[in-house]
């Protein structure tokens, strides 16, 4: 069902510093950035796995809120899939519950779901079918 | 200088629960299973990397006291580094500073070193040679 990690959702508060950081000390590159609402979004690629950092300041956000509660730091782990309905039904079947009931459309020509984090052991989880 | 992720370390309360999910619900088999003192741990894999999920009861451990401040969840990144004396030096050239001042053995017959959290933008980060 999962073939590998897609991407893994980081959430900074600051996100110029933080691509400064990556690209300068670790001499990781910045691939893309966009905005998405509020959302500021960078892409740094290791091996085949892409770090997402996410900064958003609106204090309702997302990104915010897990900030305000467990720091800075990684929020969601995403999971390559080649069919995200069928994935997401064998995942139902089992008890899992999704935030997304369906589908819905995710960056650069996706289609993402994220899983109900109550029962994923405390780690963030995201469907992508590309 | 980082050729991929190693693997990512998940802190979690109850290990075999945790098991549980990842090969009965998302079919994702354990491929390894150690102590190491008081920390059980247990390795999957999701296409090149994996995840290492550490289990410690004793409040006085970095995985007890990382649930306690953030709750379950993902405890640090680890990148594959080809030298890692060499990767220290030159993050330590940048001021970089390690919690390790010098690599140490880690699992599996690896070579190990944490950096400073200090600077990393909410990530803790561990480099491995293999």
């Amino acid at each position: 069902m999962i073939e590998k990690i897609d991407h893994i959702g980081i959430a900074v508060k600051d996100l110029e510093a933080t691509i400064r950081f990556y690209e300068q000390i670790l001499e990781l590159p910045v691939t893309e950035k966009n905005e998405h609402g509020t959302t500021r979004v960078a892409f740094v690629r290791i091996g085949d796995v892409d770090f997402e950092f996410l900064e958003n300041n609106d204090p309702e956000s997302a990104i915010a809120k897990h900030i305000a509660k467990r720091g800075e730091g990684i929020q969601h782990v995403a999971y390559k899939v080649r069919d995200i309905a069928k994935a997401m039904e064998a995942l139902k079947v089992k008890g899992i519950t999704f935030i997304d009931e369906a589908p819905r459309p995710g960056a650069r020509g996706s289609r993402i779901a994220f899983l109900h984090p109550k029962n994923t052991y405390g780690v963030l989880m995201e469907l992508v079918e590309r």
